[in-house]
């Protein structure tokens, strides 16, 4: 059987701790074929009964992004008008997206009409598909990063609008909004402070003996 | 800023290549202290607005583990019957849990209640809880597997009933029931046919200049 040994774990645990989200980039253009490298990654991931449901859009067009972004304003200032409350100036104070910024757009989607797997493991949990995308996603994060860029998840959008926006089948649900480039500086784990103490508090589980 | 090279992405690469699901494990007993150590690197994951809404349950209880198990076999079997029609003689000769086999079985939920991050990146698309704890899933899968365990992922379960099983409050949804153990062979990545050519057939991506 392939084994891995320590100094590989020790490795990766430095990838997850040096996988943040990534809201500030650099302008600079991404390496050649690297959304090709990607795309090539994440669809290593395991997927439910092998469907692979994962659909991948690299957003290039001017407009398009444009239009994105400014999905991104209004569906950003109507969180701060109406759900927000107290919280609406700390909230307006932060930098949600690196949309204007980074180099790369890529929108994932789950095709709810996939009939690869025919079904397999969907019938009880249907968003078993959605969660695939999320495991490719979370491969092609982790391999970003290897590659010495970061990757900032944008979830303050309309699905529905970026759909029409990208003009792809109203099968394909919208699983995230990515932007990818050189982060300005690394981007830690939030969480990484439970690495040198306990189990992070959140994180605390729960044993059914 | 941290960054790495090339000899990391060889080793992660191989590492998502032997990433398959697994579902015939061996019966040893798991390496002690193994699920606090990814519950723990699972904390580290990017979550929405930093609300970390994973929660994890080790099921360790024989009756619980064999309810679970019973969950799964009534689940399949509907399927079975209702739902697979001529393929049904091939879907029951698929081995399509480890349930009875893995030495470890956790359970992992969102908590849609939780108020952590106030409900930052959550207001359009609300199931980016959800996606979070995929995540978290994502990472410890990638962090078994370099400690050479590996994780069967099982979806043909009744949400609501595994909630009862597990005594869990009624805020937290059902995300993966995960089996874990030492695997009997490696579990390589079904996609991984497409590392030697071009990118896998499903995997092909859209772009919009």
């Amino acid at each position: 059987m392939v084994s891995f040994d320590e100094k590989l774990r020790r490795q990766l645990q430095k990838v997850f701790v040096c996988c943040g989200d990534v809201r500030r980039f650099r302008t600079d253009p991404l390496p050649p074929d690297i959304m090709e490298r990607l795309i090539k990654t994440a669809c290593l991931s395991p997927s439910v009964g092998l469907s692979q449901p994962w659909r991948f859009v690299v957003v290039e067009d001017k407009e398009r992004r444009r239009a994105v972004t400014e999905d991104f304003a209004a569906c950003n200032t109507n969180a701060l008008l109406s759900d927000f409350g107290e919280r609406a100036a700390r909230y307006a104070a932060l930098k949600l997206s690196g949309l204007e910024d980074a180099p790369g757009h890529l929108a994932l989607f789950a095709d709810k009409a996939c009939e690869t797997g025919h079904g397999l493991g969907r019938v009880t949990m249907p968003e078993a598909s959605e969660y695939s995308v999320v495991a490719a996603i979370c491969s092609m994060w982790l391999a970003a990063r290897a590659e010495n860029i970061g990757l900032g998840w944008v979830s303050i959008l309309n699905p529905t609008r970026i759909r029409e926006i990208l003009d792809v089948p109203e099968s394909w649900r919208l699983i995230s909004y990515l932007c990818v480039g050189t982060p300005r500086q690394s981007p830690m784990s939030r969480g990484s402070k439970g690495l040198s103490g306990n189990i992070a508090e959140d994180g605390e589980f729960t044993s059914r003996r």
